[in-house]
């Protein structure tokens, strides 16, 4: 049956004007469009599912962040018992009518509110499902509310689609580009706009990075086991060390996640990589401060740091310190660069 | 001076969260780094502003919605006495900073807050400059805005940069865009998703439009004179009469508009249409339910009809009726479509 538990719509006086606009983005249609459009992102989850329905079968599942329950009906039509979808945003009105036309309202039941304030029908799940991943993994991610879930709601040997997810670096040449975003603010119609360069650097960009533009090796920074990964990990602090690989110039530091379906009979996992498909994450680049000149087998090392911000916890607080000493004892740099992802 | 007033800042708590969500979008340089970005937009305010030094000399201004405040620079440097910068969003930092980098903090004063709120040093102004325009010229706009600082602190004869404002419509051919927009929801990963097809049908596009797809003569629905217009003009109903040019199908109708700054010495105007360079307005497309098949010489006509929501007066509740009638007594059509901006 379809619930009609509302407990807390959106705009409830407890919510910060924050996360008011967190919820609300997920309200409108485009950015659900953009999510489904993503194909290596949701035939990995209808892979994961479809060719595991042994896995399913007969199983309560809860679908945590369901937006347009896509992934319930995945679960639903793999022969699960019951699915649980829950989702802060009005997009979940229209969800209940996706699943009415698809014939699925008794299978599935829609629940609008917060994971931390809902009291779902059932005491525990077999299976948590979620799409949780924001941009860097983990800017505006739901993380914390899956894991809640977990906590909260997963029975003993329950299962956990994705369970593993993790972050990973290396180094790229981006000189026209950096040159052209940062180079812009030097002469704006004639004035100096220079106040608006650290600005544009302490932002992280997201973008789809040319693999042609890598000039390291990549590094794994970061493994989450959603099974164990406590809210705490997800501030963390982790060193990369980067093997160069052709004589070439460093610009940027780039990141980016691998996601982990290891339950499935035949494991699946896709990368947002820069080496793989398109997708709607695409990397986030981090402008240094300075340019390095590197030559194939040199290593640039470093310490990644990220945290919630104290303001808002959806938002980032990233740190790169990095330390560069080449073959030659007049090329060496050392930085630490902030940044901001709001 | 640079002044340090702030009565209001954002958050404040009588704004509300779609408020709040307005001003804080413009805290971010992303925004105000694709508005100075737009080439057609700010040459068009920098050459009305500097081929006219003689209206600006040793004037009073006031920049309304200032944001970085270049259009305050261009109006310092063409000779104006004193500027006078009020912004909302936090960008007004940075302008301080930028303006005392150019060695203009004596010629140019920022005041952060809402126009309606703060008190400007002076009881009337010379020259009210702004660049307030939205998408389909009105959605966020801040005309409010300039309105209430034009009959506030606008001395009699003073001048205002635009002063003239028009939309137009055509009509255009867009098949191919339609049937993957709203197609898509006819078959997502095996399920039904037509719920959504309303939705996607329901708010206009922001797009560049080809001029090849343009079906029709463009038809003036709107002029607005800055000098006279008063708030109750910005919910408005026109009637249309679009001549069609060949024959064709028609799936949208399209808005643009113009700007006129029309006390120069020599005219200045910049259209946002299709036949003109890019600017970061584009265009803004409404989806009919119908398809219309039409031929040379033919009319579409109707009603357009626009007035912000309820809820929130920077959103846009939009009506077009049509009414189609072909040579042929088998071709007519008329519709209802309300789509709305937010």
């Amino acid at each position: 049956m379809a619930s009609e538990l509302n407990p807390a719509k959106t705009g409830s006086v407890d919510m910060t004007p924050s996360e008011i606009h967190y919820f609300q983005s997920y309200n409108h249609h485009g950015i659900h469009e953009e999510m489904l459009k993503d194909e290596v992102r949701t035939n990995s989850y209808k892979n994961a599912i479809y060719q595991n329905r042994h896995l399913f079968k007969d199983k309560i599942v809860l679908d945590v962040g369901c937006g347009t329950s896509i992934l319930s009906m995945f679960a639903a039509k793999a022969g699960a018992k019951h699915v649980y979808a829950v989702d802060m945003s009005t997009i979940i009105e229209k969800a209940r009518e996706i699943v009415a036309v698809n014939g699925m309202a008794d299978k599935i039941t829609l629940i609008q509110g917060k994971m931390e304030e809902i009291q779902l029908p059932v005491d525990k799940v077999d299976i948590i499902i979620s799409e949780w991943m924001g941009y860097f993994l983990l800017y505006e991610s739901m993380l914390d509310t899956v894991l809640l879930a977990r906590d909260k709601y997963l029975a003993p040997g329950g299962l956990i689609f994705p369970d593993k997810a993790s972050i990973y670096m290396a180094a790229i040449e981006d000189g026209d580009y950096k040159e052209e975003k940062i180079g812009f603010w030097n002469n704006v119609y004639g004035f100096d706009f220079t106040p608006l360069q650290g600005t544009a650097l302490a932002e992280p960009l997201v973008d789809t990075v040319d693999l042609k533009a890598v000039v390291t090796d990549p590094c794994l920074v970061l493994s989450l086991d959603l099974y164990t990964v406590k809210p705490s990990d997800l501030a963390f602090t982790a060193p990369f060390d980067l093997a160069v690989r052709r004589n070439d110039f460093i610009h940027a530091l780039i990141a980016w996640f691998d996601i982990d379906f290891s339950a499935c009979h035949k494991p699946i996992k896709f990368s947002t990589g820069p080496h793989a498909k398109y997708t709607h994450w695409k990397q986030t680049v981090f402008y240094l401060d300075d340019v390095l000149t590197v030559k194939n087998g040199e290593h640039l090392q470093g310490v990644l740091s990220s945290k919630p911000t104290e303001k808002n916890r959806r938002d980032l607080d990233v740190k790169i310190e990095y330390v560069f000493q080449g073959e030659d004892h007049d090329r060496s740099n050392r930085g630490v660069c902030l940044f901001k992802m709001c």
